[in-house]
């Protein structure tokens, strides 16, 4: 057995839903009769997508989590993942526990990995999810209307947080630090979230590159502003800790949160209040769906506007 | 708008066959009723799969192909494709012309490009296609029975000899050079083909790693081993006028021709025999599937037995 059959041998366990899993020229799916089947595709470098060295386990962890997000944020039950990889070394320990971290994700999730590639080379990681939404209910970015509440799950710029402890920039308590690198290195994706919001949220995404950022593409596919009050802005104990200018930024432009930021009727208050209940994660109503460009304004407990600067992340930037 | 917006919008075009293209946190696909899908994805990297400097238009064109190809393998029509790609620099003419290459596969396919990701990194593309095929249609490695034919399609060893004159292992002349270069650079999936053998086919597979290996991966699904004849292996001018040596070698053992080799019951010959007039592709019975091993044993005109070596190409190997 050569290396790389050794290697591809972590990424073979049985496919139950799959018609045909991994060992032809193609995996073989069925999807569920009538419904509509939802695919996005990340690709993840080391040095820019996670720090050179990061936990193997959780890498595969992320790996997926990130992808799976995507599913969350069109409202889609994740079904299956393809996993192409290349590795600077046929490192059989770190390949066995990032094969753990994926899998365990993908074992809580109900998701099937069906296929992929492995190949050498600097470490990179591509992975495609589909899942399955019934025709008409996927949340769509262009549907937020005026007048919409805007939400946001859990409590973005922990993840932030997490990195900015890890590069020495502020300095958390362990319990904090544990919590803040977790939400880093091991965001949860919000797949039952996402399927309950099918018929209550009229615009939604996940919260990647910064929640200004990807509420700006919100609002532009929907063509409507938004003013959000930094006060609604949910804070966890590890954020209400840190320095305030630090957790101003990091919970608007910070990336990594992997949360759900959605737009809903007023209607729908008491409906997803009890569905926060219900799934134990905070949904906080940070703001309301304005008119006018597709800007989103955010306000000080005295009226004056954050200078957000620039909210997104740009993978093209000379940073 | 950001480089990295300017490199996104070169796939951005329309997609008309999904319900939702380019621009949300998923695809959303609508597959045609009672269809199965067939997925494969693959990641090439420069230096590994292709060489540095590879011109971009063919570069484009190969990633698809390489991908269609194993829905070829399948059986499967071709739908859908999705593109992540790391790029060093966000160099626009570059991506124009790689765009261009992907695009024009595409169209002939009938595929569309619905979503994908870029990012800074080395040079590296991972593209991930979606075909669909009636249930219990699909063309598998498992299905070769003793007594089967072993065909293949085109002229298998022709990227090879592309390859060694790109390297100057070999001197073709103008017009070989051409041929070949353009079949290692700019492999035609054989898709059509790949359709058309469903009810034909006992066993199929694409050769991307040599044609011994590839069938061997046959042989090792099915349980049975096979018998080759070199002299029935075709030739086109250009492996003719190469080295004998050589020849053999890259026939049996080159990779990156992206033919098809599949087995079908003698009692198919006239079929295939029409279908490869029909698709104007060469179609070579070539041996046959015998009881045994699953290893394949080439003879000679005078009944000697090639030792092949090391067949396939390993990914991981220290070459």
């Amino acid at each position: 057995m050569t290396e790389f059959e050794l290697i591809n041998r972590y990424f073979n366990r049985p496919a139950p839903s799959a018609v045909l899993g991994v060992g032809d020229d193609c995996a073989l799916l069925a999807p569920s009769p009538g419904m509509q089947v939802a695919v996005s595709t990340d690709m993840l470098l080391e040095g820019r997508h996670f720090l050179p060295g990061t936990d193997a386990r959780r890498l595969g962890h992320k790996s997926l989590a990130v992808n799976l997000s995507d599913l969350a944020a069109m409202g889609a039950a994740a079904r299956w993942a393809f996993l192409a990889i290349a590795l600077p070394a046929a490192d059989e320990q770190w390949m066995a526990a990032f094969a753990e971290g994926l899998y365990a994700l993908a074992g809580e999730h109900g998701v099937d990995l069906a296929g992929g590639d492995t190949t050498r080379g600097p470490l990179c990681i591509a992975i495609t999810v589909l899942g399955e939404v019934p025709p008409g209910k996927a949340l769509r970015r262009a549907g937020a209307g005026v007048g919409d509440d805007v939400w946001v799950s859990g409590m973005p710029g922990e993840a932030a947080l997490g990195l900015a402890h890890l590069r020495g920039e502020v300095k958390l308590d362990a319990a904090a630090a544990a919590h803040c690198v977790a939400r880093l290195e091991a965001p949860q994706p919000r797949l039952e979230l996402g399927v309950r919001l099918r018929g209550l949220a009229s615009g939604a995404i996940d919260i990647s590159d910064g929640l200004l950022g990807d509420l700006g593409h919100v609002l532009k596919a929907s063509g409507v502003g938004a003013q959000l009050q930094l006060a609604l802005m949910p804070r966890s104990d590890a954020l209400r800790a840190a320095p305030e200018a630090l957790v101003e930024r990091f919970q608007l432009a910070g990336g990594d949160d992997y949360e759900l930021l959605f737009t809903a009727a007023p209607a729908h208050r008491a409906e997803i209040a009890a569905l926060a209940t219900g799934l134990g994660l905070p949904l906080t109503r940070i703001g309301a769906i304005v008119p006018g460009p597709p800007r989103a304004r955010v306000l000080r407990a005295d009226g004056r506007e954050v200078d957000p600067g620039r909210g997104g992340f740009d993978h093209f930037a000379s940073a």
